[in-house]
C-alpha cells in the first residue's frame, strides 16, 4: 500500500468516524506511525443526516475532510479504500488497494442498518447512516411530490406522499419531526396544485414506547410533539415486508407507500477475518474486554459501534452513538501508547452524559443522567450541543447561520434533487393529453 | 401534462436559468399561466461552479429551488422534466411526462458544451456547465491525487497531477487560478508524501490571448497573474484530440494527463422541432428578431445563451453571458404582455455593464465600457457583483461566510468525495507489498 516503512510502531485505524477520529488525535506526537484508512474522504457527523436528507443542512456542512483533521501530525497517512480482510497470523490488511503489514490494528469501522435478514425489505427501503443515503432520501422525497403532481390515480398518489419511518428512535423522530414541519412550512406552499393536507407521515415502532433508550417522560413528551405536527404513531406494531408498494405488519394493518425510510436497527459494520469466537454473531459486534482489546487478539482492537464490551452494567455492550465511541477512541489512543510503553492500560469506564432528540423548532428532549427536561430550553440546549461537537470552525458557523435562517423564516432551501434517486421519468403518457 | 385548463393565456417557458428566471419574474400578476419546465428542480448560478468544482462552495450555495422562486406567483406551474420536441403546427411541446398546449412559448434552455464534433474529446474530458458536471470535476481531482499516491510509476503518477484546462475564457482562467491555489494551500499540506510541486495546471489557448472577449489589458494581467501562481499557459495552440491519456495538438506540443477540463466552447442547447430556417446549425443556436421572436413564428421566442439576435453591431448575436440572459428575459417579460394586449413591442438593446473574470485572492479584472482596472479593488468589485446577483439572502450569506473563512484560512473545505466520479477501485495489487 506504498506506506512508508515504519521505524515507529504502526497502528492501522479503520474508519474515520467518531471512533476513529477520537483515536487519531490522541495518537498525535507520539512516536507512533499512524495509519487511518476509510471508505469515504471525509469524516460524518451522523447526528445532523436528517437535516440533510429534508433539506435544512447541505451535506458538506456536516462533512469535513479526513486529510485535514490529520494535516499537522507526523508520520500519519490516510488512504481511501475499504478493508477486504484481516489476517491475523499474519499481521496484516488486505484491502482493494494493497496489504498493510500492522503493529497494532484498531476496527473503528462503526455501524449499518439492519435489517434482520429480511432482503426485500432492504431492497425496497431506504437507509440513512451516511450522507450519500441521505441525499438519495432528500432526491426520493422532493421526486415523489414532483411525480404526485403529475399523476390523476388517486390511490398511486397518496402512495407517493405517504411516508413510512419503521424505527421510533433518535433518527426516526427527528426525521418524522423534520417532514412534519417541511409539509407544513415548505411543501404546501411549493405544491400549490397537490392537496398536501393528504400528505402522511407514518411513524411505526415495535415497543410501546417511541425512544425507548430515553426516559418515560421523554417518550411521552416526544409523541405529544408529533403528534401535534400531525405524525402518526403506530406502536407495538411490527413490519414484516415491504415489497415496495405495500407495508405488512404483525396485525392486520398495511400501509400503501412509495417510501420506507428504515432506522429500526443498526449491525455493526464487522471486517472479516477475526476469529468466530470473538464475535456476537445477531448484532454483528466485536467482543471486547475492558481495554477494548477484541477478545483473543493482543495487538487487535475495537472501539465504537462495532465494539461490544460486556459489562454487569451494559450486559449488551454499550449504546451504539457517539460518546461511547468518542470516549473509547480517546482513552484506546493512551491505552496502545501505554502497551508499546509496557505500562499497564487502564480499563474503560463510560460516563454517561444524557442523551436527546429534537423533534422540531422549539421541541426537544433532554434526558441527563439526573434530570429531564423538554420544549424550547432542551431545544435550544440541543442545537449549542450539535454545534460545538461538529468538526471545524466554517462547518459550525454555516450551520448556525442555516439554523437562523430556517428557523426565522420556516425554510429549508437545500430542496435540490442534485442527484437524482430515481433513475427512469416518473410517468410516460400514451394519451395526447394537454 | 396535468395542467389545469388555462382561462389565461398560457406561457411555457423551458428553462429555469437567467433568461427563463428574469422572464418568469417579469409575468408575475400579469393575468397569464406560465408553466415553468426544467431538468433540474433549482436554478444555477453558474458563474461560481468553478468554485464548487474545486471544494470552495457547496453546490447548495449557488443553486437556488425553482420551485421557491415562483412560489407566490399565481397560476404558476413548475414541471421537472425534459423537452423532446416542439410541435409548432399544433402549438404543443412533446416531454418526457406528456404533452402541453402552449399559447405561447419561450426557449431559455441555454447552452452546452462544444466539443466542435470531436466525440474521443467529448467523451475522455470533463465538462463544467451544471452543478453535477462540477461535483464531478471535483471528485477526479480529488481521486487523481488519492490514486497518485498509490501508484509508483513515476509518468503515471505525474499524469495524474497534471491539469489541463482548454479554452482560456472566463470559466478556464477561473479554474486556473483555483486550482494553483488549491496546490499551494491546500493539496500541498493534504498529500505530504506526494511531490506537490510536480503538480502541473496548463491552460491552453487556442488564440494569441487568454480572454480574448475582455480588453488586451485583462487578458495581458490575466496572465501575469496566473503564470504568478504556476499556470502554465499555452498561447496558439490547438486542441486536436484526448484518448484519454495524451492530448495532441496542431503542433508537436503533446501532454500527457488524466484530467482534461473542457471549456473551449459552447453552443446553444437546442430542442428540436423548429424549421431549419430558423437555427444557425455551427452553433445551434436559435435566429430572433429584436423582440426575440424566433425567425418565422409570431408566438415562439427565444431569449438568453440560444437565442442569437444578429445585429449590426453583434454580428455573431450577443455574448453568451448572464447579463443578456438576463436582459432579454425581463423585456420579453413585458413585451408578450404588449403582444397579449396587442401592443407594439419594444425592441431588444444590450446595455453592457462590461465583464469581468477573477484569477485568485486579491486578483481580479475588470472591464467597465470606458475603464479597466485589476487587482485588489478588482477583486472586492468582482466578490461583491457576484454576492449580490447570488439568489436568496441564505445563499448570498453562505458564500460570503464561505469566502471569509477561505480567504483568512487559505483553505477550502469542500474538499470531499460525496459522489465519486471514478467507479472502480484505482488499483489492485497482485503483489503482497506492505
Amino acid at each position: 500500500m506504498n506506506i512508508p516503512n515504519a521505524t515507529n510502531p504502526r497502528i492501522v485505524i479503520i474508519g474515520g468516524g467518531f471512533a476513529g477520529i477520537a483515536l487519531a488525535k490522541e495518537l498525535k506526537d507520539k512516536n507512533v506511525q499512524v495509519v487511518l484508512l476509510d471508505k469515504h474522504n471525509y469524516h460524518t457527523f451522523q447526528p445532523l443526516l436528517y437535516q440533510v436528507a429534508t433539506g435544512g443542512l447541505e451535506a458538506g456542512s456536516i462533512a469535513y475532510p479526513l486529510r485535514k483533521i490529520i494535516q499537522e501530525y507526523k508520520d500519519f497517512y490516510f488512504r481511501l479504500t475499504s478493508v477486504a480482510e484481516i489476517d491475523t497470523k499474519k499481521q496484516k490488511i488486505i484491502t482493494e488497494i494493497g496489504d498493510l503489514h500492522y503493529d497494532y490494528l484498531v476496527i473503528a469501522t462503526g455501524s449499518k442498518t439492519n435489517y434482520f435478514g429480511n432482503k426485500e425489505i432492504e431492497r425496497n427501503s431506504m437507509a440513512m447512516k451516511t450522507i450519500p443515503q441521505s441525499l438519495n432520501i432528500r432526491s426520493l422525497i422532493l421526486e415523489n411530490f414532483e411525480q404526485a403532481v403529475l399523476i390523476k390515480d388517486s390511490s398511486e398518489k397518496s402512495s407517493l406522499i405517504n411516508f413510512v419511518l419503521v424505527g421510533g428512535g433518535p433518527t426516526g423522530v427527528e426525521l418524522a419531526g423534520a417532514l412534519a414541519e417541511m409539509k407544513k412550512a415548505i411543501l404546501q406552499k411549493d405544491y400549490p396544485d397537490l392537496d398536501i393536507k393528504k400528505m402522511q407521515i407514518n411513524l411505526i415502532q415495535s415497543g410501546d414506547r417511541i425512544l425507548n433508550t430515553m426516559s418515560e417522560e421523554s417518550s411521552k413528551e416526544a409523541e405529544d410533539f408529533l403528534k401535534n405536527l400531525g405524525v402518526k404513531i403506530w406502536k407495538n406494531v411490527r413490519v414484516t415486508n415491504y415489497d415496495g408498494r405495500t407495508i405488512t405488519t404483525n396485525s392486520d394493518l398495511t400501509f400503501d407507500t412509495a417510501t420506507v425510510i428504515w432506522t429500526a436497527g443498526v449491525k455493526g459494520a464487522l471486517v472479516s477475518g477475526l476469529d468466530a469466537a470473538s464475535l456476537v454473531e445477531n448484532v454483528k459486534r466485536i467482543r471486547v474486554n475492558q481495554y477494548n482489546q477484541v477478545k483473543g487478539y493482543d495487538t487487535i482492537f475495537a472501539v465504537g459501534d462495532v465494539a461490544m464490551m460486556e459489562l454487569d452494567n451494559y450486559p449488551e455492550g454499550h449504546p451504539m452513538m457517539a460518546q461511547p465511541a468518542l470516549q473509547q477512541g480517546k482513552l484506546l489512543g493512551e491505552n496502545i501508547i501505554k502497551l508499546i510503553h509496557k505500562q499497564n492500560m487502564v480499563p474503560f469506564e463510560y460516563h454517561d452524559k444524557g442523551s436527546m432528540a429534537t423533534i422540531g423548532r422549539n421541541k426537544a428532549v433532554v434526558d441527563l443522567p439526573h434530570y429531564h427536561f423538554s420544549g424550547v430550553f432542551a431545544w435550544f440546549v440541543w442545537m449549542f450541543v450539535h454545534l460545538v461537537s461538529l468538526i471545524g470552525f466554517k462547518n459550525k458557523a454555516v450551520v448556525f447561520l442555516n439554523w437562523i435562517y430556517n428557523y426565522i423564516r420556516f425554510d429549508r432551501e437545500g430542496r435540490l434533487i442534485i442527484r437524482p434517486y430515481k433513475k427512469k421519468s416518473f410517468v410516460t403518457f400514451t394519451s395526447d393529453e394537454v
